[in-house]
């Protein structure tokens, strides 16, 4: 390991592209026309809400390979996971691609997780292409997670709004023509519990292991929150943030300037009525693909530390009093210079 | 990649030590005095299954530890993974070490992922020392995905029994003085789907994705079934063997001479009426700890191919109507010389 927690790569894997669809209200939002695709309702020809999720995995790998113009037998490993108990959407959505898989829970820092871990697949020199995946509904959320829809219970400030949403990145050792960015490193997190226990307040669940992966992250690497373009968390929203920067400030850290969350991104939160704003790890992925990923390539970011969060909830701990504790994994994303 | 599917190691990795833990029914069972700590209840001093099966796991760990004289604070990444909705047995049974965590899910194929990947980890330079470890118990596993246990239901023949148990792996770069194997190889699975819809016939569900895995493995290594002392499959029980054989036939494969199921082989399926034979992502990692690895160690086999077979199975797709496709994730392992 280098430092505690990380890993900085000598052979740094490239992130070739990324695809992306979305639902309706994140077609409508501030990054609406960004997205590779937009669904026309949230249902995406499925019959259930999770079936719809599913096809969104699907959906997100076949635009990665159209765009590269590439067959999924070429790509050897393929990294999955979501929100749902025991990772449905992504069993149900990759099982027909065929492809050796690598199942991965990390709620909503999925993303941050899959990217990281098929990184070093292909630093190690185990594979040279890979595609890591990941996705969220808010309809199959909600239902996991809080009350039906049908209910219609009301949602306090706090609360976020999961995103429907998939994106699929290709890594591979070599950029083809060209690359999105490069992963230069990773840094793996820890689960931090401070015992909160608010399923309608997930920001605040996540908020400190933000914090600690940060902290840890500059530590490890010998760097400063200005040897950023952005530090970019996935779903904090407006109440995970705050106590973002409160946190890190007991450490001396500020990194108020550099700040950007996917969730306080994706909607316009008083239009939208989406409270805190949006999460799930669709939220991060979508946000990457589309937003983060076109900055580095213009160049306009040079690096950028993405660590998405998540909160390891489930409705049976919640249910048994039991506190939400949370986890966030970082990447290092830089420009390539080509 | 190696071939389609796998990985061999040219700095293999060490499993230098483990740790098994076990309740009370599979104490009695034919392995019982090989289980490192064999528990009096299955409460193990908790106040709910899922939180039981959380002390499991960090038991596992503690067990590796102590055998090894080493702290937690030596460990660099912990993989982990379980059957529970959003692995809580896993998020609450590690929280409190405090170390980096990975997170994976592979249904009670989650032994061999996680060995697996915490072995590239390791052959690619990227970890010293890490920690593999996986759990199931009966009674939070029969909760999540069939019948409450007061209601009683009846079992068909084929039903399995959910292990009780945990098991840890300290997988390194070096040995430390000795080691229980060396890794030096694996195959990952593909999803694998025949369109079985019964949860109480999981041997059949997940026999297909056995079949796929041992037979591109043996194509990818291009080896026989003779060049295995053993190939040991997970829980597919004794409806799941009948149709390994099977399937297996078709492409003139014959392993019955190498096969174990460690799902025959944790109960005395007449005695202990467990019908088909145990099951859960506890039978093949406390089976593996406890006996597979000691046959190892002793030399009495010289290799053996390890992969736990899973289920990915939740009860949402379940009662949609889904099917529950397999996948199984394999390892080489073999014996150390010193």
């Amino acid at each position: 390991m280098f430092g505690k927690q990380s890993i900085q790569f000598e052979n740094p894997p490239f992130l070739v592209n990324s695809g992306s669809i979305v639902g309706s209200k994140e077609g409508q939002g501030p990054m609406g026309k960004l997205f590779d695709r937009v669904g026309q309702d949230d249902m995406f020809g499925a019959q259930t809400w999770e079936e719809a999720e599913s096809t969104l995995q699907k959906e997100a790998v076949q635009i990665v390979l159209e765009k590269e113009n590439m067959k999924i037998e070429e790509i050897e490993l393929l990294f999955a996971g979501d929100l749902l108990g025991q990772s449905i959407a992504s069993s149900f959505g990759i099982a027909s691609f065929q492809t050796p898989h690598i199942g991965l829970y990390g709620a909503c820092s999925t993303c941050g997780l899959s990217i990281a871990v098929g990184s070093l697949t292909i630093a190690g020199g185990f594979a040279d292409k890979v595609i890591c995946v990941t996705s969220s509904h808010f309809a199959s959320a909600e239902k996991e997670f809080r009350f039906p829809l049908a209910y219609g219970n009301q949602r306090p400030l706090s609360a976020t709004w999961t995103v429907t949403g998939s994106a699929a990145f290709l890594l591979a050792s070599r950029p083809d023509r060209t690359a999105r960015a490069v992963v230069s490193g990773v840094t793996f997190g820890k689960i931090m519990d401070y015992g909160l226990k608010d399923s309608m307040n997930m920001g605040a669940c996540m908020a400190p292991a933000a914090v600690d992966t940060i902290r840890q992250h500059l530590q490890d690497f010998g760097r400063k929150p200005e040897d950023y373009d952005k530090i970019i968390t996935g779903d904090l929203g407006v109440v995970g943030q705050k106590l973002l920067f409160e946190l890190l400030a007991k450490d001396g850290i500020d990194i108020k300037k550099q700040h950007m969350d996917c969730g306080m991104e994706i909607f316009d939160s008083e239009k939208q009525n989406t409270n805190a704003g949006g999460s799930g790890c669709g939220c991060a992925a979508v946000t990457l693909s589309a937003y983060i990923l076109k900055k580095l390539e213009e160049g306009v970011w040079k690096r950028v530390l993405f660590l998405p969060t998540g909160a390891l909830l489930s409705k049976t701990s919640f249910n048994e009093g039991q506190s939400i504790p949370g986890i966030a994994h970082a990447v290092v994303l830089e420009h390539w210079k080509g």
